[in-house]
């Protein structure tokens, strides 16, 4: 089914593939980062498996390997970025580094980027700044696949929220889609043909279906339905909440850039138009670092410690998981599932690049 | 079961009763409108029902009545403050004042609170930003009654989080607790003799259960469980993710201001030390206001106008519902149960003050 792959390996050989499409150096080096950040912390969803969807979008135009995001509007908190249908990647990173350097000089810093690319996942921008001693946030809009409350037309793209404080000994990292589920999730319950818990989807008439494989159908085909916001379908357990966040990142990425919302993104020939919203903040600015991050700490050790449920043996806050999956991943390879294997072996073949990779067969 | 009073004869009434305790005429002001903006809005549980709560905590000596909230750091874009105890109300309307101002010569402005106590709504202060023209955020924690997932007790608030933008013809409000639902829906069951619905709420043993009365002597006697955070009691449809928002909440009203966290709030003898947070940002700093103003009102007017679930009328923007409550209670009468209207009795008998009301029976 999968194969292990040493990181570095991984990292080498994606770096030459992207640099083959004529990305820069630091671009290729960027993009790959991002890309095997996902599998190290455990999203495979966003990693190697997204490879050939980037092949894909730099080969059809959607991505422009030559762009260069450009600052079109600044204060000294502020800043609006036009990606100029630059990869995600490279317009996250350099949006987040204005938000880094603003929040460094005015304590703050806010970036909301437009006509963007997909940017692999929100939690790498956010830790961006936390590895500077600093808040980070991060959101982005994407294609839309989650439905309103009471509605039946996919309208919210899964619109993830990321933010991460310093913390010891594990930051929190607060990675989430506002959906109840991705459609990474959706696509797992179709390939085990397994039905769908109640309350994830519903079908083109608005109604909760336990069927992936139609509700994949209807979102690709556009004919309605799609996934319920996080809290599901009816406001009985707080839909209209995730419904709500999912708005709010639409609000900070596409309204502030005046870019394109969810509804419209990936709806043109050739564009994704998507949007990214970033922050950071110098905890500073509300007393001694030290003090916070210490304080936080020990909040975080309560919630950790505190009774578990019978039967369950640990409570977790949010960035051990992603932890832990990167030290077992460094140690024992990355598992690339044989598909996406053979999605980059064909990538290789295109570029002429010889696929040296020693994978370990599990 | 109750009767509907006019709402400026309420006003009258609640802002004579506020002096009666010794707030200043400016202090009953506040603490009158904020109470009854939640029954305008139709958040009966945070309206004239909580009168006698008050009542408690002043005549108890958790709210201290001469109390002067006091900035104790501040930077242009920040500001730390302590409530010195006194009502949430005005150290609410005092921060987000602060916030404001701050907002209009620097762009954004962020104010943590510690050491206060209930503050009403949440949304109330986020709309006095966008009364403003401004974004406006506030959030805070309160009294733990919801579990971590997999844990059994209760470390957390329902910890709310308000966001609003202006818009037309509503403005954007979003205001909803980080909680599945609030200790006021349970109490509701309660009282009815109804069932919970499934993974609302946990019992000692952390373990889904569905008496509502269990569940709230449990929450009172500290004995364990509580409500389930906003996706439920497992990761299965996101529970993580609520119980990560409700964190977020903790992180930016308890750790910025080195206050204290859910889980030590009302733990002291004669303290409640809830801590609230408040932003302003003025949407100028990205663009231009009336483009991006029309450009958010067109997508929430979308969001309403997409085809609605078979079965449904109408598909709702986060706003419009507080709106029509409040057309409709300035023109009915707000309705007060007799057992509110018993306390509030009470509370005037106390003061002397005679109960002049002219409620319309229903």
């Amino acid at each position: 089914m999968y194969s292990f792959f040493k990181y570095q390996e991984l990292k080498d050989f994606c770096e030459k593939i992207f640099s083959c499409y004529g990305f820069g150096e630091e671009d290729s080096r960027t993009i790959t980062d991002v890309l095997l950040r996902a599998d190290l912390w455990g999203i495979e969803s966003h990693g190697m498996q997204r490879m050939i969807r980037y092949h894909n979008e730099i080969t059809s135009g959607m991505v422009s390997v030559a762009a260069v995001p450009e600052i079109v509007h600044e204060t000294p908190v502020s800043a609006v970025i036009d990606a100029n249908k630059s990869i995600g990647q490279t317009a996250g990173v350099r949006a987040m580094r204005v938000a880094i350097e603003k929040a460094k000089k005015s304590g703050v810093g806010m970036v909301s980027v437009r006509n963007s690319n997909h940017y692999g996942i929100a939690g790498y921008y956010a830790d961006m700044a936390v590895q500077e001693d600093l808040i980070g946030i991060s959101m982005t809009n994407s294609e839309a696949i989650a439905v309103p409350v009471f509605g039946r037309h996919a309208m919210l793209g899964t619109n993830p929220i990321a933010v991460g404080f310093p913390a010891d000994p594990v930051n929190f990292m607060y990675d989430a889609s506002t959906a109840v589920v991705t459609r990474g999730k959706v696509e797992v319950f179709n390939k085990l043909e397994k039905p769908l818990p109640d309350g994830w989807a519903v079908d083109a008439k608005g109604h909760v279906t336990h069927d992936a494989s139609e509700v994949l159908h209807n979102i690709i085909n556009r004919l309605g339905g799609g996934i319920a916001p996080l809290g599901g379908t009816s406001e009985l357990y707080g839909g209209h909440k995730g419904y709500g966040f999912a708005i709010l990142v639409d609000i900070f990425a596409a309204i502030l850039s005046s870019g394109m919302t969810s509804n419209y993104v990936a709806t043109k020939p050739g564009e994704n138009n998507i949007a990214h919203y970033f922050a950071a903040i110098d905890y500073g600015i509300f007393g001694d670092k030290a003090s916070i991050k210490a304080h936080l700490s020990q909040f975080l050790r309560e919630l950790r410690e505190s009774p578990k449920c019978e039967g369950q043996q640990r409570i977790y806050t949010h960035g051990e998981k992603e932890r832990e999956s990167t030290r077992e991943k460094l140690e024992r390879g990355i598992p690339v599932v044989d598909k996406t294997e053979a999605e980059v072996r064909k990538m290789a073949e295109h570029h002429n690049v010889p696929f040296t990779l020693t994978g370990e067969r599990s």
